[in-house]
């Protein structure tokens, strides 16, 4: 039996959505591990839109569950639809959608709010101790919905002693704020915690190409699935 | 010297844009091959916007290098500042958008208009001898642009001996009207018409996994780039 995978998405587009280099390679090395990922998206509008080309906002709004659609070619489930019983492990590919959408980290940090579907999808997975990847910025929505649980994190967004776009610090002291610990990593590492079942890694968070990006997907999606084995095997 | 590739997008999304896989593993495999991909798309309204959940059109505008910009980060140039001198090689993902936003192939097939800026962007890679990569439905589009020279371009959009979700054999009865000729190849295999440095493959015109189109417009990329190289050694 192929593992199935359920990749979620917080829309299309790394300034407003999901971070689609991320997702995609997310999708293309699941299947070449042999696994099945099935993409998953909440139907909620998207916290705002952002001009990719310019960076401005522009005077629209789009759906999250739609505009994930483009990234999955239309085979989606809405997250109310996806049963995690029907599911072997969790991944999460970044994006600012992970910070706008899911949760409002990316303008309240750490204090602001997550989304209920998304905070019961992660806490469901957690809770059935069924393993959950999330790369670059996705890593703090997975702290947010298991904020207030006993959960000891040990998860990356990147590291501080290398070039990012970001303020990788000020995100790792959010993080420690909701009961995480970040773990300093570079664009070529992954974070495994086995206690918590959870495998991070930085991609976009850290100054990265394309072929970065797609081998520290698969490097995340080879250990998410080993986890799955482990399960298998227990 | 990195070869340098324009890669010509038609906004972002399958059904009226450019195929995202496609155009993902178009820049993933460039990078990886060793070339630098520069992505490129014209700044004109897209033809309509579909809903990738429903199939259904919606009542919106969008624009096709504003919706391209998601896929490239923002790192993108308008067609018309973009000089095809500064190029070694062109390469064309697929999707609706290139007959849908390119040309209107998809409503009037062959009979269709192209417009301006991206016929002569074509037009001049194919007089410079500099290579041309098109994958999916994007032949159809490199046809329209050659269409009335002398160029017998052989190409492929796949094959009538497999299953497809298109009309393989209307597209390729199309493409003969246009002056081209269609040849047979399965989503494994690449078509290289060497007299018009041409490599063209099927992709997602056939069924395919995502696997598929990555080695699919991988191989594409190395025989587009094998041709830059006997250029520069010619």
């Amino acid at each position: 039996m192929k593992p199935k995978v359920a990749v979620l998405l917080s829309g299309c587009g790394v300034y407003d959505g999901a971070e689609i280099h991320e997702a995609v390679c997310t999708l293309l090395s699941l299947q070449q591990l042999g696994a099945e990922p099935v993409c998953v998206a909440p139907n909620i509008p998207q916290y705002h839109v952002i001009n990719h080309l310019s960076g401005e906002e522009m005077p629209e709004s789009r759906n999250v569950l739609i505009e994930a659609a483009r990234i999955a070619r239309g085979n989606i489930l809405d997250i109310e639809q996806a049963k995690v019983e029907n599911f072997d492990a969790l991944a999460m590919p970044g994006g600012f959608g992970v910070a706008k959408n899911f949760t409002t980290w990316a303008f309240k940090g750490p204090d602001g709010d997550i989304i209920g579907s998304v905070k019961q999808f992660i806490r469901a997975f957690y809770e059935a101790q069924k393993p959950i990847a999330a790369v670059c910025m996705s890593p703090t929505t997975v702290a947010k919905a298991l904020e207030g649980t006993n959960a000891r994190l040990k998860l990356t967004i990147g590291t501080t002693t290398a070039a990012s776009p970001y303020d990788i610090a000020g995100i790792q002291e959010g993080l420690r704020k909701v009961g995480a610990e970040p773990v300093n990593k570079t664009v070529n590492e992954i974070m495994i915690d086995e206690e918590n079942r959870l495998v991070t890694s930085p991609c976009y968070m850290m100054e990265a190409s394309i072929v970065d990006i797609y081998e520290g997907v698969k490097k995340t999606m080879q250990a998410l699935l080993a986890m799955v084995k482990e399960q298998a095997t227990a």
